[in-house]
């Protein structure tokens, strides 16, 4: 069994997060801290800064979560077709049906606007690690330095936005042990303007996602407005006319949203044994219902596409990390890891005087989580019990009268003074509301809650306000008026005191729950993450110390920069070939006799005649990606684009924690298919020579 | 809101579980107490003792839980087609799927044996409580007490084993108020003779399930055999040629498998927050599980296809009680009951003195199931993590050598010899075992049980026996003998040596998991089981004192007889005719343009022509069936069939704990459309021409 073990030796090198002993292509880079020496080592590679700058200006982040790339003069953006589809889907009607459809746009007007969307790029990173750690004395209790932190984190961005009008993040790195300033110019005026059918772009459906051999056209592009006019970019990417081949280097630059690989091994089991079979349970639920509703009617299937396919999306992805954590083997090299690392801190008395064992505080910080996990997960967060979009609504307003009166450092993060332009973006957004999807929803919604925290619960009986969950959803979605945009501006206006006095259903319910939520969540910021982060800190500190700086920091949904050649793997006993073929779509839908989601595009099947069929369509290769990639360009030592990352296997799954490349392995579209179909498929030659055009 | 005030109307009435003043046509009657004075009071009809013989006579139960009836004079059964699947999935082989293109014997040697169906036709009940009550003194500890009952009624079915050659069972009713003795015939050889395709058995699939109107043909016949010929039967019923019309009253007679309708408020409580959440989250997890496993291959969905379906129905009507359990009107109408009763014994010292206070005792059960809930819950029953073939054989095996050498009445329920037969038919089966689907069932089932208990629990560890859930999985399977069923026949002979010398893996695996497991049965049985037999008994006698005896005992798999009218309904203002008819089912296809499951198959679509799409296909009714009618005969007056019961809607579902028929409706199928279809369909012309002979 080579595979086995080469994953355990990878496994061991990939534990520390980064570590630079590590063989393989492993880490999700700062672009202010590349790994020159190991590309140059590796891959004869030496990007110059201004390489480093071209692609960091050319890469575009998705405020729907994920990753773009600017690829023409005028201010074209390609993404994932899984990433717009939320656009598409608030861009349908029951009778123009973007995502059955797709859609092109042959002349500029025809673009249609995206509502609530937004682009940012990414134009300077600094370091101002030094002033928050200058904010909280050594040894502050976590909670207490990590609201002063908040606090002066809150006045550099506000300086830096007054400064420079960009949009400006502190970004925690290592938890904490690093803080950087990001700062974007951020787009609104988003406009559609090519996607093909979902049928093509997500072929295969939940059985072929994350799987290769694939064959996906998952890509869409819109155009960045400004002022009216298609935005001229100072950096947009040069188009591959050649593509890549098999072991050629591919570097990407996306946006990863979140690892855990410096994860102790009490939080990989806490991950384990308590939060994701939490959050599996919920999406399990949610799958099935979302099919349930979807089963009723096209309409309904319609509607529910998006959230079907996110859900059945995250089950899968979460169900591979599962299984690595059930993997003893890996559980096994971690622990390795980590006693190896603890006992060089417990042999520095500097080192142990300084930091004390971090590795227990973040033991003692889960302990505590799990005494009030039950009930605060299921009323904030991924595993929420209500998550209908006028519960949404009504959540933002009343938190918004909350903290709009508070200085920006003392809000809840999500309502401060940089994130609020999103805010209320999402939140005034005439998004189409569907009240069948609204009632179901809540229903579902209410009957989770109780299932989750007892019918008995007084917080429940809040919730259900004495009727059945079904009556009670009803009445909700009948009687509030939060469908009406101007009402929410009104309500948003109005302050703490509007909210008190509205008899709006859905702002009182959300306002009947308000205290407990706020206090767990106050409960987990205070008792578990600021005591994380601090441990954590001191553990990247560690590893500083014990293993060079040449490591990279767990993602946070800022722009990284992976890389590795394109290149097979063995899995049971069999070679995979790194390449796929439009041809090799036709063969799949023949071998699953055209049934869905093996159902080309009627304009797939008309057309196949003009197509080249040997032009390559998907490929793998060994960058280090994870969820938020969606998206991002693959590029070439020339910084050409050779595809756009979609997806990753599944023997990428166990990524989230630890890397390895035995088989996993990151999936693209390449671009020479991009071109094939816009031109022979879609009849999209403007578009394609729009982007192409050197 | 009539509707609402109606079903609280009902309810009421409905909660002490067949109290006679209610006035809806509720209850799940025996036939030895049948329900002669409701009847004659309220439908004009009275039963002579030969009419509810010959019904009695002429009702079939299946092993694989469902209901039938004879049905011609040459032993034909006719059930539903979901009861009969499992055969129908054992029958069929990649190439000949039976479930998809449905199957006719047009001669007697083309009909299909079922290797592990056995049928059973009940002859006789005898009352037989005072000797099961004598085996246990008053005031003995309820488990104490249990065991005495147990081996008396033991000692009951061989002394009466041997006198009938029948197959006898002492049946508990009303958690042991009363014991009946139940006399079986029983047959073997049991040959498949007709089946449509699934596509028109289950029409709408999981949209339509539970629902009204409807459009499904879930029927099929199967012919008993003794002694190589046909059985020539002394009972069977006649075909009605007219069928029955709107307001006429219907009985049905089959198997109701469990309610709950007796049950305390602790009891409902413990269900709503406790036993079905946790039974829920299981039935979504398998139902993705299920679909993913599908979603690979067309032989892949085929061989899961029984499994998915039952998943889903589970899954729906499950649901739908926990709806009722979150109706807030419901459990205070039980509430209001309970109080009154509890009052009534308060009252009465000699009562009061007998009994105590069972409402409580049932609580203090309870309370102690709770603390062993998960783990007894993830080991044994509905929510049980491990559920493979071949598991579930070695799980017999194991435990067949631990009692088979000990006396019937003091063994596990399931090995008394009275069940034997049934174990025996079942595990020396020679049904297809299908390896993927084993790896398939077994990972997934060693990631939930590692996610129900925890990865490092001591059990659980013993489970993955050091290696991942996958590649355990993949051992078992590929290293174990039980697929062989000479090699189980010879591990049954060889008692408990050869299970504790045997070292397949499984049957290892089985003995590593049994000493855990058999603990926390016996404590469910003693502190659980026997605690709320012998309360609920008690509070059943308060009843029958208080409340007079003519009621109904909760069902318990044994043969009932219920009626109500041919009725339609009010759903959401607007009127819902009793009656769908054929042609109805190509309407609805038009309307959900023919996708799956909304397609007919080909042999109704090319034979539309022939059919009068006048003719009734399916109604409703409110006699008050559950879980295990499915497949029961339903009969006019004069005993004649005019259709097969198949489902409840939805808001019958509520029924396992109380009835009410506001909207609440048993689902058939219409004689007249069996024969239609069965003539200009399925050119089943014989087969028809032997149901409606006189």
């Amino acid at each position: 069994m080579n595979i086995r073990r080469m994953l355990v030796l990878v496994v061991c090198s990939a534990v520390a997060g980064g570590w630079s002993a590590c063989l393989a292509d492993e880490g999700l880079w700062l672009f202010n801290k590349p790994p020159l020496r190991i590309l140059k080592e590796r891959h004869g590679f030496d990007p110059s800064t201004a390489w480093l700058e071209h692609v960091q200006k050319s890469s575009v982040r998705f405020s729907t979560g994920g990753s773009g790339s600017l690829v023409s003069a005028d201010g074209l953006v390609m993404t994932n077709h899984h990433v717009g589809s939320d656009n598409l889907e608030e861009l349908s009607t029951p009778d123009r049906n973007l995502l059955k459809t797709g859609f092109y746009a042959t002349t500029r007007d025809q673009e249609l606007k995206c509502e609530d969307l937004e682009l940012m790029v990414l134009m300077t990173i600094e370091d101002v690690t030094e002033r928050v750690h200058g904010a909280a004395p050594k040894r502050t209790a976590a909670s207490i330095a990590q609201a002063a932190r908040r606090k002066v984190m809150s006045a550099i961005e506000t300086e830096a936005e007054q400064r420079t009008g960009l949009d400006c993040q502190v970004v925690t790195l290592y938890h904490g042990a690093w803080y950087h300033l990001y700062s974007y110019k951020r787009y609104t005026d988003i406009r559609l303007v090519m996607a093909p059918e979902e049928s093509i772009a997500s072929f295969g459906g939940d059985t072929d996602n994350f799987e290769f051999p694939r064959h996906g056209l998952d890509v869409c592009f819109f155009r960045i407005y400004e002022n009216g006019q298609p935005l001229k970019p100072e950096h947009y990417l040069q188009w591959s006319k050649q593509g890549a081949a098999d072991g050629d280097l591919t570097l990407v630059s996306g946006h990863p949203a979140v690892t855990q690989r410096l994860n102790t091994v009490a939080h990989l089991k806490f991950l384990r044994d308590i939060e994701m079979p939490a959050t599996l349970e919920n999406l399990w639920r949610r799958e099935v219902q979302a099919q349930t509703f979807a089963g009723r009617s096209e309409e309904n299937a319609r509607i529910i596409s998006g959230e079907s396919g996110g859900v059945a999306n995250s089950r899968k992805a979460f169900t591979g990390v599962i299984a690595g954590l059930l993997d003893p083997s890996i559980i096994r090299e971690k622990l390795k890891s980590e006693r190896e690392l603890r006992l060089a801190v417990e042999r520095d008395s500097t080192h142990q005087a300084e930091w004390g064992d971090p590795w227990d505080d973040v033991a003692v910080a889960l302990e505590t989580y799990q005494r009030f996990f039950d009930r605060y997960s299921a009323l904030e967060g991924r595993r929420r019990a209500l998550r209908s979009d006028l519960f949404a609504i009504a959540k933002n307003l009343v938190r918004l009268a909350e903290e709009l009166p508070k200085p920006s450092g003392e809000r809840l993060r999500e309502f401060r003074e940089s994130e609020l332009d999103s805010l209320y973006l999402e939140l005034f957004s005439p998004a189409p509301i569907y009240d069948d999807l609204e009632k179901y929803r809540l229903t579902t919604g209410l009957m989770a809650l109780a299932q989750m925290l007892g019918g008995d619960d007084p917080l429940v009986a809040k919730a259900m306000g004495g009727l059945s969950p079904s009556e009670r959803a009803r009445a909700l979605v009948s009687e509030t008026k939060l469908k009406d945009v101007e009402f929410r501006k009104t309500l948003a206006k109005g302050g703490k005191q509007a909210i008190a006095e509205s008899n709006d259903p859905l702002i009182r319910l959300v306002a009947d729950l308000e205290p407990e939520t706020r206090t767990l969540r106050q409960r987990y910021e205070d008792d578990v993450e600021s005591a994380e982060r601090d441990a954590y800190a001191k553990i990247a500190l560690a590893q500083f110390a014990t293993r060079g700086q040449d490591m990279y920091p767990d993602a946070t949904s800022t722009l990284r920069l992976s890389f590795g050649p394109i290149k097979g793997y063995v899995e049971d006993g069999k070679p995979v070939a790194p390449f796929t073929t439009i041809g090799g779509a036709f063969a799949r839908m023949e071998e699953r006799k055209g049934v869905d989601p093996f159902k080309l595009p009627p304009s797939w099947t008309q057309h196949k005649d003009r197509l080249d069929l040997t032009t390559p369509f998907n490929f793998v290769c060994t960058a280090d990606i994870i969820g938020g990639n969606s998206g991002s360009p693959v590029v070439n030592k020339t910084g050409e684009v050779i595809g756009v990352v979609f997806d990753g296997n599944i023997q990428s799954l166990v990524w989230d924690i630890a890397y390895d490349d035995a088989q996993g392995r990151g999936i693209a579209v390449d671009c020479r298919a991009i071109i094939e179909c816009l031109r022979k498929v879609y009849d999209a030659g403007a578009l394609a020579d729009e982007i192409t055009k050197p």
